[in-house]
């Protein structure tokens, strides 16, 4: 049987199946990173891997400065979804010889800039020789204060729903120049804890499902409130992936004093309630959006498929 | 300029230049491991990431299984060269969707076998589509008490050298299914502190030059001392790699407890004095493999060359 035959999903749940796996593994695959800890440490670590291929994540033509940035930011992205602060990076990087060295320069200096953006160490990797086109790997490590981790399993039924920023239309340039939402999210986990918190990579008709299972329980969101980017409508908001902006759940009784709070904190930065978790059998709102139909193969990106 | 003009060395280091690095990194690039701690920290942290590329690092028709225990393994060599633990892995899997499941299965069982073996947990990765062979990178965590961490740039004039193991032909089978050298690591470290150590990847006459220079001293070896496989010559315990035994340096004044202790601890093992480190310009007494002659381009493996 081919990959294609059974999907990504399917092919990754034939591989992590009896994963080894120490008590100090607070969460393995499955989150947006895996996390490290014992009840006694203070801080529990993040590590998490995220590539970056020619012809699949990036053309050939693309700025190598700006693929270098999103690489690292992508990784820095999965570290903010859980409430955590990046710290340490190895890149992986495999070209052909025959590639110029100022292109493979280039994406360096970008993958420089967003650690120095971030404060995060560069501290090793490799480069060997790719066969086929470039490709490149980043593996990042972070910390996040014990009692400020947050899963994508913490969700519950009548939690408020809300994305930061704009959705939709990455693919025209934000791709490859967004802002991983760092300061957002630990400024969240300090001050209005949310019960669920992810990233949004594939979409959000995608990631919601994701989340809404993790924490075993069902959505439903309104469509029409979905914040667009110009020129998106909400059906591109729901399927464009790579928006990298925060989605979260948290207690109903939050939200007024939240909103207040994120509008002097983040003026420049919407944040809008989308809709809220419901029982898992509970009636969806919007149909084509919802717990009732949260249809994989409709949203998101499968490699495989 | 393409990059096979400059060959690995020369791009590694056009690349590494001004790389943002906190005070905590011990040691970024140029070990076995990236060292990470504070003079507070009990433990160090040991972050090393490693690829296999196949048709690079292995042939399409290897046995999967294998591929995947190799790939883990060769990380946790390095782990142990620092004298470190191995701890957490993230697997990274490109691969065409038209691959067979049963392949992809098998590398996972090896890898998981490795993991088992080393008490390492596989936290996490990523599977993605490649349009290229088959690409497998594991980025693998480690700890070492800060007391007990070796570098490579630690050895002294007047020491000498060890080997474990015998060197030469791994090529006919050994680089698929060695076993790092973690345990006796672990007790070299604790027993009989090395100055300087790292493990044979790319063929002694490529790494030892390495570890020299990162000591900021020169070497001399006996070719006749050299421990080889059946079948290989000195030659071939120079430049061929992937021997993955553990190159040392220690006080010359240990050698004698050192290798009594050793053969009743691992008697199975040999442990080979091999020769010694010399002044920077000290007269070689093996003009070929010393370090008035360390010639890269001789010995050891240029992905770009």
């Amino acid at each position: 049987m081919k990959l294609s035959d059974l999907g990504e999903d399917r092919v990754i749940a034939e591989l992590t199946k009896k994963l080894p796996l120490s008590t100090e593994v607070k969460v393995g695959v499955g989150d947006d990173c895996a996390v490290i800890g014992t009840p006694r440490d203070k801080q529990w670590e993040l590590l998490k891997t995220d590539s970056l291929i020619e012809g699949v994540h990036f053309t050939k033509d693309a700025d190598p400065k700006r693929v270098g940035w999103k690489a690292l930011a992508r990784a820095i992205s999965d570290i903010a979804a859980m409430g955590g602060l990046p710290k340490y990076a190895m890149i992986t990087l495999a070209v052909s010889p025959e590639e110029e060295l100022a292109r493979v320069k280039a994406i360096y200096s970008g993958l420089k800039q967003a650690a120095r953006r971030f404060n995060v160490s560069i501290v090793g990797g490799e480069t060997s020789r790719s066969l086929g086109g470039l490709f490149l790997s980043i593996a990042l490590t972070g910390v996040v204060p014990k009692g400020e981790c947050v899963l994508r399993s913490g969700g519950r039924v009548g939690n408020a729903l809300y994305v930061t920023g704009r959705l939709g239309g990455s693919i025209r340039g934000k791709h490859l120049s967004f802002i991983p939402r760092v300061e957002e999210a630990r400024w969240l986990v300090t001050n209005f804890p949310p019960n669920a918190m992810m990233d949004l990579s594939d979409g959000l008709g995608a990631d919601l499902p994701r989340l809404a299972r993790a924490s075993g329980v069902g959505f439903e969101i309104a469509r029409e409130s979905l914040p667009l980017n110009p020129g998106c409508s909400p059906e591109d908001a729901l399927k464009d992936g790579e928006d990298f902006e925060l989605l979260f759940a948290i207690a109903p009784s939050k939200t007024g004093t939240l909103e207040k709070a994120w509008k002097e904190r983040f003026p420049k930065l919407p944040l809008t309630r989308i809709g809220q978790l419901v029982a898992k059998n509970g009636k969806a709102a919007d149909t084509e959006a919802s717990s009732t139909n949260p249809s994989n193969s409709k949203y998101g990106f499968d490699h495989f498929a």
